[in-house]
């Protein structure tokens, strides 16, 4: 299930910032996007060429179709403008969610977490909202958010409107420290002031992080700085990629000097002054288009899905800065991140009521040829037709009876690599059931004129050894999932050139008679019930294990070769059997 | 490199269609999405309340500001809303693409793959365009255009316009066949008609087949139908999800029957009446808005991959089946499908320039506590101050001597499960270097007393077993990658146990010397360059591994479960050092 999350911000045609930025980023999270429209912008990599504001009725209207339909468990706020359209965000938002009398007005926790970002002028300098419209973002929007996420400059402005401090440029981790706490009087829930303006060093965050523990000293509150994510603490500060305590090995591999390393710091202080830092290297790269928005949004999708709120931030930061450091050059400007850095496309599609079987469907259709060679050679067509010469039968029985032994082994490796009992006590049943057939089996050969002894005294062929041993290879090399894979040809196909001679069986042009055939009870045995029923098994087992494990793109290329080279063993057995090879 | 698609068409607040179902597709496909609105809309899963349309210029200005930054390598357009919304579109995209002289016409060789979704009216009901725009969509989009993809319903309604049939309403697959024919007369490259309201049956496709195959007899033109995928065909027919030639095991197993199963049918049409057909069951679904928004944004998607057309439509069409197969309920209507369910999350982040070990990062993150009590450990201490008593030293030198015998054995199962000569020769490497080893250790043993046969005497303690065995035991289970991570705790935990003690040397009131320490050359072996050097190694080894072949969500707490016991084991070999445990 997809936490649904609502962005109302501007639209950015490049797609790089805006509700683009945020549905992207919501997708990443796997979270479901929704997004009201404040306002379109003509927009490049290059800069804001034009803004086209929707009308605040419009904004309320969007609102209204998205919060009265849908479940919404997270809303992040971006560009609105102008005053007329952050009045709108307002009143729709109050409107929904304070309709009951006792909350009219508008307390916090009436909505579902609400990140604010205050988008006032883009990178390139184009104004996002319009000055006098701070103000009523302050007063409208900053009391029913759950966070707002200034950059230094969003401060700056922001503070100058209310006369608040610092009123010169925030260029320290001090002045940041003061800038946020004086940000916390404006009715947000919390703050987190970004610092991605600033420049600063290892030690200005030791000594930033020392003076704020010895505040909580003095007022006998002190608590541990970088633990581990507990919210008891009052201080925390997250290095990331910093390669912190125990990581000597890792900073002695990269080799980088920590001290001298510049950083971007944000700082985040919540309800009593509860203080987190996050450090982390600065990346030099010009791909940082919707830095801020890709962040907002990413603790929007981070609380609907449950995380608190500095675990929220925690996680966005780290995405954000994977999104930097992994973006490849788009448009000719400033340009955007990568916001898919943290998705894979599965290899294997989901299964659906209509198609239970997607994995086997696809290792088919990949060697869809040799699996035709395979299920409709010749030796099984003339088995089908009663005409497939005794020798042949006999020479593939004998061999197929030496085959059997490698067979129930790998299914015993099968056994060894399993962890629970029961996937253990399935493989174990396999090898019961391949002992159990070799009396039957034996009971087949006499039939022929072919004694036990002779059975046992039988020269392995090259195809049974290549085929056997290659079982075991899988097993000795691979994983559960690999060896499974590697048993399922031998398994499938037999089910398979079961039911294809018993359709041909229906039509008389193909020539395939079951009555009076010599080698009826061979066709019976494998398009019977006993052994379809075990297919059954043998599908949902592989397809249970390709759905709860998904394998990465090589791991399923390599799932397909072995999938083909068992399906061209078993061909080569057909052959071994019809040429009577050794 | 993600290649850059470009949607033209409306916004949907709900997200379900529109630009937002398109960017969602763009991203399920690894795509850079980028957008022109040409219309917002207030949308929910019940309806469309309200359409607030963009200007003209506006629109122009938006396409220009993409296709002059951004390399788009494939437009698809959706709702245009109205006549001057359609001529705006047609004049930008000309204006950029056919710039030069020769082309001023318009001619589809100059734009890159165009697909157009002619939008007319929503599920609802909603006009989302005008009647008097269809000509100017047909006259001006249609002849740029790679691909028009109408649904019935709209086909219908542009025929009328220019007096084609069928006239009547398009409810056979016989009428769809001359309805694309007829379409295929409006100026566009190719046409895919969609039969989603159209009853079908597997005969009723066989029927179709057969007739398209005859008309290509006739003509002299015949090819085989259900080929696999070869653009020669003149007729092609993919059933999807309906298990063809040799899968009767699946069909079988699936139980389902066949010719009774309701289908979804839709028919492409190329230059030359190159005809195909897509066939695959009806999911019984409320989950479909936005299916057309989604199918288009899928088609230009697959083309800007470099997919040919076919392909494109035939993974497009598989995409959207399994996104409505696989949705989620959301909101009170018909809810949207899910777009997202070829993705997963990676467990572990890209490597970046400033992390290049973020898998290690991750692995002792999550088991800091135990990490730090493995390299902290008392014994660890007490080497460092030169207190630990000398029994204690011998016991676990002793030890280890025994442990390294399994550490040895278990790089000849890694070198077993290797299947490069590059991953055999570094395996194989190191059980050379430990046998080595071996020598140092005997006289470093001897250097405390402890002679040769004492070594081998010595009776093996429960950690040594423990470890050693468990070593063995994730060897048989697992693949290289799961060893790998075994093996990781004893190399990458000495490492940092030589530099931490290195460190604490620097710190006087640590305790830890190194000048007249009878242990030195223990410790300046492990924080030597030669151990230093394997230790870098071996992270380049392991995170090439993560990143090469990502792990599962599963797989990924699988290898961090292997870890933590690896480091366990390891802090229990301490302890059995310290307590002089057998």
């Amino acid at each position: 299930m997809q936490p649904a999350v609502l962005t109302i911000a501007g639209s950015d045609s490049s797609g790089g910032a805006g509700i683009q930025a945020d549905l992207k980023t919501f997708a990443a999270h796997g979270c479901y996007g929704t997004s009201v429209i404040t306002a379109l912008t003509a927009q490049n990599t290059t800069g804001v060429q034009d803004v086209f504001p929707s009308s605040p009725e419009f904004v309320k209207k969007q609102i209204q179709s998205v919060v009265e339909d849908i479940d919404i468990t997270a809303i992040k706020t971006g560009m609105l403008f102008d005053t007329d359209n952050c009045r709108a965000v307002a009143q729709a938002l109050k409107q929904h969610y304070c309709s009951s009398t006792t909350a009219v007005s508008g307390s916090r926790s009436a909505f579902p977490p609400t990140i604010c970002d205050p988008v006032c002028v883009s990178t390139s300098g184009h104004t996002l909202l319009h000055p006098d419209s701070v103000d009523i973002m302050i007063s409208e929007l900053f009391p029913m958010s759950t966070l707002i996420t200034p950059n230094t400059q969003e401060a700056s402005l922001i503070l100058s409107h209310r006369n608040l401090e610092p009123s010169t440029k925030i260029d320290s981790l001090e002045s940041m420290l003061i800038a946020a706490r004086n940000l916390m009087t404006l009715g947000s829930e919390a703050v987190l002031l970004k610092g991605g303006h600033v420049t600063a060093k290892m030690a200005d965050v030791d000594r930033l992080a020392d003076s704020l523990c010895s505040e909580f000293e003095g007022s006998g509150n002190k608590e541990n700085e970088n633990s581990s994510g507990s919210n008891k603490c009052q201080v925390q500060v997250f290095r990331e990629g910093l390669f912190g305590e125990n990581m000597e090995i890792l900073q002695a591999g990269y080799g980088g000097d920590l001290a001298s390393t510049e950083l971007v710091v944000d700082i985040l202080i919540e309800k009593e002054r509860t203080t987190t830092v996050f450090a982390r290297p600065r990346i030099g790269s010009s791909s940082t288009h919707g830095t801020g928005c890709t962040l907002s949004a990413a603790i929007a999708a981070n609380m609907a899905m449950g995380k608190t709120l500095v675990d929220a931030v925690r996680s966005a930061t780290i995405y954000t800065h994977i999104g930097i450091g992994t973006a490849s050059k788009i448009g000719h400007g400033h340009g955007p991140l990568n916001h898919l850095h943290a998705l894979y496309q599965a290899s294997v599609p989901q299964r659906t009521p209509s198609n239970p079987y997607p994995f086997t469907t696809l290792l088919i259709e990949r060697s869809r040829d040799i699996w035709k060679a395979y299920v409709e050679h010749d030796f099984v067509k003339q088995l089908g037709k009663g005409t497939l010469r005794e020798v042949c039968f006999v020479h593939f029985l004998k061999q197929d009876y030496k085959y059997l032994k490698y067979y129930a082994r790998a299914y015993a490796i099968l056994a060894a690599k399993s962890t629970s009992f029961t996937s253990i006590g399935s493989a174990t049943q396999t090898i019961i059931n391949v002992i159990e057939e070799i009396d039957t089996h034996k009971a087949f050969c006499a039939q022929f004129g072919v004694t036990e002894e002779e059975l046992e005294r039988t020269e392995e062929s090259r195809a049974t050894t290549a085929y056997g041993a290659w079982l075991l290879d899988m097993g000795l090399q691979g994983d559960r999932a690999k060896l499974l894979i590697a048993l399922l040809a031998c398994l499938l196909g037999y089910g398979e050139v079961g039911l294809w001679l018993k359709k041909q069986a229906l039509r008389p042009e193909s020539g395939v008679i079951l009555d009076g055939n010599k080698y009826l009870r061979w066709i019976e045995d494998y398009s019977g019930e006993a052994y379809q029923e075990a297919v059954k098994t043998g599908l949902e087992i592989i397809e249970a294990q390709a759905a709860a494990d998904p394998p990465s793109p090589s791991r399923f290329e390599d799932w397909c070769e072995v999938w083909k080279r068992g399906t061209t063993l078993e061909k080569r057995f057909w052959d071994m059997g019809l040429n009577l090879e050794y």
